[in-house]
């Protein structure tokens, strides 16, 4: 990525403040120079971590930057957790002089433990002198917010408004507990486009829909997971305020840097050695095809038999039967790659072998056509593996 | 088990027929010498298989017995898989000399092939010969209905009713695919009671509910899924036609089998190196404490963390909020066999070091009180282990 793509008057930076044990990157910096519109989605837990309560708190309100940490979640933290994040905000606030929460906070790693405050503390002087010394490095921001993923997620796009450039970056962090309503990941969307906040908040949740809402690794979703969309308008374009087309040349972007993020984060699953997508088709309602898509990206049947490179069709079909979507057996038909396994109900004549060959590929398309109705859902997920259960077996140890 | 414990009029026994290709014992009858009252629970999954469309159909009508296949599944097997279940049972009663749709058909295995009709056939007529004979054979039965298991599971209990000693005999098959509602699990339960219909129903229910339906392997349902209850009257007691005290005996009689088996499969779960039970208490309504025990149970994050023997209660925490229950995070409390790990919604003092070393137990105990209400929910599980992975990714292959 060259530096003129990163969106105008955006600063990002990382360092190891010393949180994680091991040395490597875990404080980092998103500070804008001048105000943004800020939209926001996320997790669905019931437990939510004390700084998801303080970024839903700030929601639409005009923000400056934010401050991330990895290492530990700051989750199950009681109010001392919540204390702790208001304490760190207010402390960047000053140190970079800008308005009382203006500052948002993020946490990601081991959960019920108190965050290291000194460190903390520490860390973000540090990352404040940074930003003060205009050093732009996107590129250790995006290490700095990694747990257990094994490569760092980042994208910049850029269209144009009103005859001016607009540029977007994205990046993210994830590689477990990962289910619809943005499982244990962390997403940070910031763009120079000027536009009017609540279509920010529109297209941000259709983006996150089909991006992030769309992926499974494990089937689980943790108390932190927060998208946070910043524009700050330095691009200089004609403001966005109703949705003609140049508001959708923006969502299409978005869409397309949320996409790379969340496929991103399956490609790197814990442990993952293939990239599924999984498309329901035919249901009877946009419930049941979410419910059918869903159990089948989640299902252990399905994950093993695909790390497996076994085109177990079978297990396909008693998936989909859990699933609980309605279900007639004799109009189901079913493809894997191209090849029609299933046709109303009953296995082809397809070879084993072709499809056992098709197995061996590491990007890999199931699709299941229920034949009922017209609503469809698509999922992305990776295969369950030896190592999946090693990093989770062993994850604190 | 002794000769004597066993129920009057039954006969078991089972043989290679040549279904399954490695030679093992792979199809087994059931027989009584005179007619049962039936009662049978089926697998709530949408695709449903030939044989369970057929013991449903006969559910409540007297039966004699039922023949029952290993290897394959004849499900997914479209109109000619139903066509096949009523040619087989049918000749088994012409072999039997009893009445028409009076003996039962079950199968577990590889779904969506056609059963091996001819070597079926085969099977039926050396049953039946076995059966002139006859020898009781329970423990060949048992084994006969076995897929992945690596053990045998049976049980013979007996009580009294009216001075008569009523004897029951449990044996079932299933080691994955379980999940509440009875996934790729067998279960027969069979007694010499004399007990009215309708009370042998409510009584089932009732037991499947607190085991067969409280267990999971790995949270997925089969299409075969069946418990059959039968009871033939041979011990002489005085029929029971209330809810007295008799029907209590047979009822507590009947939970214990039925926990027994349940147990038994978690127990031999596909890789399984641990057996949890999981206790939600104090939640706000019955769905709640079913939601959250069911997620905890089924959470891949909890299910290798077990297997880690890591005491990460932060997971827990997780897949509690996850879960959907109604949570107040501040009302949590949470123990790990005897040692209170948080109370409160916060971390108690105790030590990591016996935390981890309870881990080290092959039986374990987790208890989460929400805290809301006065509902509460138990389910039994194991751990997700390499060898759950290295079955389920060989598994056809």
């Amino acid at each position: 990525m060259s530096e003129k793509n990163y969106p105008r008057g955006f600063l990002l930076n990382g360092i190891a403040a010393g949180i994680k044990a091991n040395g490597e990157l875990d404080m980092g910096i998103l500070y804008s120079q001048g105000p943004c519109h800020y939209a926001g989605m996320f997790t669905k837990n019931k437990i939510q971590a004390a700084p998801v309560r303080l970024c839903r708190e700030r929601l639409h309100s005009p923000i400056h930057g934010l401050i991330v940490n990895s290492g530990s979640a700051n989750s199950f933290t009681g109010s001392q957790g919540l204390k702790d994040a208001y304490i760190l905000t207010r402390l960047a606030e000053e140190e970079l002089k800008v308005k009382n929460e203006s500052i948002l906070s993020l946490s990601t790693g081991v959960i019920g433990e108190p965050l290291p405050m000194d460190t903390v503390k520490e860390g973000i002087k540090k990352l404040c002198r940074l930003i003060e010394s205009k050093e732009n490095k996107p590129g250790l921001f995006a290490q700095s917010i990694c747990t257990t993923d094994t490569k760092v997620k980042e994208i910049t796009r850029h269209f144009e408004i009103g005859g001016k450039q607009v540029r977007m970056y994205g990046s993210a962090k994830g590689s477990g507990m990962i289910f619809p309503n943005m499982a244990t990941m962390l997403a940070f969307i910031v763009t120079d486009l000027s536009i009017a906040p609540l279509l920010m908040d529109k297209a941000l949740t259709e983006a996150v829909d089909e991006s992030f809402n769309a992926i499974s690794v494990d089937g689980d979703q943790s108390t932190n997971d927060s998208v946070i969309h910043l524009a700050n308008g330095k691009a200089g374009n004609p403001i966005i305020n109703k949705e003609d087309q140049d508001y959708q040349k923006y969502k299409d972007t978005l869409k397309e840097v949320a996409l790379y993020l969340a496929q991103a984060i399956v490609r790197d699953g814990e442990g993952a050695t293939k990239f599924i997508e999984i498309a329901v088709k035919g249901a009877l309602s946009q419930e049941d095809a979410q419910k059918c898509v869903s159990h089948l990206a989640n299902s252990l049947l399905v994950k093993t038999a695909f790390f497996g490179e076994d085109a177990n069709w079978g297990r396909f079909i008693y998936a989909v039967g859990a699933s609980g979507c309605e279900v007639d057996e004799t109009m189901i038909d079913m493809k894997l790659g191209d090849i029609l396994l299933v046709e109303k109900g009953l296995r082809t004549d397809f070879k084993d072998q072709e499809a056992s060959q098709y197995m061996k590929n590491h990007d890999l398309y199931l699709e299941i056509n229920l034949g009922l109705g017209q609503y469809s859902k698509t999922m992305y997920t990776c295969d369950l593996s030896y190592d999946y259960v090693k990093i989770n077996g062993d994850y604190r140890t």
